[in-house]
């Protein structure tokens, strides 16, 4: 605020900063032009994700079906023309279902519908009966007594708030993540929780609960939210009792990989603008939106600059990560092995939110490069898209990069509907919208050849 | 059409009959009223749907659920205060479900979501794996010579239209009840259907193929419509082959039984006015829309009545069917059983569409009577409800009295989502909205009390 004063009234007023804008020439223009109409057009994105969710389907972390997600890319790739495809190969923990089931045996008999969470322990084999105790939220499970938890069942019935920017996850996931620990503290059998979505149909949402291991601290499973309120409504009628059975398959080293392709830079090949997505998916539907979408999105983008015939200045690496869903670790293994190069990524862009409409670029830039960031702002305008602050993390694979300094941007996409189909069996090819699907794939167009192009510095810190 | 001529020139006009409408006299007109004030807000009804789909859940034709649900509800009904409560037990053909599994070998591995089909037989062991053989229709696969059908997996593709009266139901429905037969038939390994549904989501939609017996004319199964187009989509690529494993229990005789409650008639009480649903369920999900939902709304409606204090002219009969889903297995025992005493049943109706806003009210009476049905409906229009035509089929259950001469109405409900839920595991208590059940109690509770109280005989044929 400034204080302004005139004829003894003073006034705090907002300051009105120069809102610099980096010009951005005329060919480079037309060019992006070009991009946008095209990409609103684009057939190979869309028949990307189509083809990896159909001809692969589901893609396990660590599994043979990602092992196939690899070799099927890699082909898909390079018959699009991308140079120096490749796979960067690493080990990780596997876990896999094998059983999952759950039904009340009293005061009724009843079927549930459940999911075992990745890194959830086995229970006995046949399974477990146990009485139901339930908690409104995981600060009430945290606070109950050791006494009351013991030889329970504990049953978390927090739900989760639909928003547009999916800013409802992060607290919801808690329980995902620390139910089983706190309730293998205190001695409870099991833990089922509300699953961690916004739909009300008969799915439930799977997802990790173990931290950079195979299995976590106990048995851990999802109910759909019928099945939830379902129980919520015996619970007032007197105990419920459920048996539970969830045997699952442990590996210590199982091979997953990254998948890399660019297009060589014209002047500066080793300067790198990275886009990236994740390969792998969880095992109930073919991952669709989670995250085929963002492959088909990143492929199709870097694919329509290629089009163009000539090579933008600096190198785009699109990146196909594996083994994001069991912890980030496709990118943090990249964060790692290219620890001594992370100074030539001069940008880097993740999809990994669905395909829904983008509505607002976020970067997180030097301040001295927000001309820059202005100047890409201007140019996705047209797609609908507002600007957002300085403050974007990238993306889940990408969210290590700005620590060793590398400049990201996440362009929000339209996630109102986005935790309906997540981690659940109806991630399918279907929920995909073409034409919300082409603007993300011209907005990754615009955005990716500037940053290719331009030889802008984003991480200039003065300006 | 009447021929009419003016100055030379002859017109086709309609010809204006004189529409009849019986009276309602005074007191009874208001006594109507207080029944639409009292629905809209009653609270019985829908707590009978919540706590059947609750304390009971799914209820399967012929088993140990069903059967506690009819102890379930003849409890309910004696505890609201109906009088004699009873249950009238039959016998039938028992199915069940025990493994119903597929998934894609060739050229790729996945689960699908499939259910096998009410009546299916089982598949040898371990199940069968065979490639898949597509059809657009059942009037493509009746076309269809035995030399390409044998060996193979049957796939029928045929899409079911949405429509508010449900008349797309009708032509979906044939090819679950007839692709088993003409598969067998045709010496192919199994049938496989897209589910007879409206939605597009991962369920798969159960539902009877045999009839009038335990086990049909072979192997029947149906896919989620995601799986069917990812099937399809394969398909195009070249040979899909499939494992199916399907296996069944079947018994020749399982109990079953039809739940009786009545208001008893002040002066006619030989004279019956019947309304109902039916209890058992399939048993993916907990039967609400199909048919708690129905159960609720008679009972809600004849409580109502009965809570007038003063018991109308004739006698108000509920009737809970049971095995309706296998074959209207209740409804056909009871038109026998009472074969002697259907001339002393006046009016019927059956709720059995959800709890969809009724919009529409037919009626089956005769020519005499069509007064009578105006006087309804003109006491239904400020429900939203407009009249009908005279050709209601009544319900399923029910669907058989009008041979006898019973007179039948058919209050239809909207039915848009209603083949989103029907026979999936989707169907259950959370999917019924409040205000639009109501809606059916009170419209139920309105002609259902007209027809007891006002004598009216509805077989009436001369004017």
């Amino acid at each position: 605020m400034l204080r302004t004063c005139l004829v003894g009234l003073c006034l705090l007023v907002p300051a009105v900063q120069a809102q610099e804008v980096a010009e951005i020439p005329e060919p480079v223009r037309t060019t992006v032009q070009q991009l946008i109409e095209r990409g609103l057009d684009d057939e190979v994105g869309y028949h990307f994700v189509r083809d990896l969710t159909t001809e692969v389907g589901p893609r396990l972390a660590g599994s043979e079906a990602e092992a196939r997600a690899r070799r099927w890319s890699t082909q898909k790739l390079a018959e699009l023309g991308f140079k120096e495809v490749r796979t960067e190969d690493f080990e990780i923990p596997f876990w896999a279902r094998q059983v999952d089931r759950a039904r009340i045996v009293s005061p009724t008999q009843q079927n549930l519908v459940i999911t075992a969470l990745g890194g959830s322990t086995s229970t006995p084999v046949g399974g477990v009966e146990a009485e139901i105790l339930r908690f409104e939220s995981m600060a009430e499970l945290r606070a109950a007594s050791a006494d009351i938890v013991s030889g329970k069942l504990v049953f978390i019935d927090e739900k989760m708030t639909r928003t547009q920017d999916g800013s409802g996850y992060g607290m919801a996931v808690r329980k995902r993540r620390n139910c089983a620990t706190v309730t293998s503290e205190k001695g409870g059998v099991a833990c089922l929780i509300r699953s961690v979505g916004t739909q009300a149909r008969r799915f439930a949402h799977t997802g990790m609960m173990a931290r950079g291991k195979a299995v976590g601290d106990g048995v851990a499973v999802a109910l759909s939210p019928p099945d939830a309120e379902q129980i919520t409504r015996l619970l007032t009628k007197g105990p419920v009792r459920l048996h539970l059975d969830v045997q699952v398959e442990t590996r210590e080293k199982a091979p997953s990989g990254n998948v890399i392709a660019e297009i060589k830079g014209r002047e500066n090949p080793e300067e790198i603008v990275l886009i990236g997505c994740h390969l792998d998916s969880w095992d109930l539907g073919t991952g669709a939106v989670d995250d085929g979408a963002g492959c088909g999105i990143v492929v199709g983008a870097a694919h329509l600059i290629k089009s163009l015939g000539t090579a933008p200045r600096r190198t785009i690496r699109v990146v196909l990560y594996g083994s994001e869903e069991v912890g980030l670790l496709g990118g943090r293994y990249y964060a790692q092995r290219h620890a001594d190069n992370l100074d030539n990524h001069v940008f880097a862009a993740e999809s990994d939110f669905g395909a829904g409409k983008i509505w607002r670029f976020q970067t997180r830039f030097g301040e001295g490069a927000l001309p820059y960031a202005r100047a890409i702002q201007q140019v996705l305008a047209p797609l609908g898209i507002s600007p957002g602050n300085n403050q974007a993390f990238g993306g889940p694979d990408i969210s290590m990069l700005p620590r060793s300094g590398v400049p990201v941007v996440t362009p929000r996409q339209n996630g109102w509907d986005y935790f309906d189909l997540h981690h659940t069996p109806d991630d399918t090819f279907d929920k995909i919208d073409h034409d919300d699907f082409n603007q993300n794939v011209a907005a990754y167009a615009t955005f990716t050849y500037l940053a290719a192009e331009m030889g802008w510095d984003f991480r200039k810190t003065v300006n």
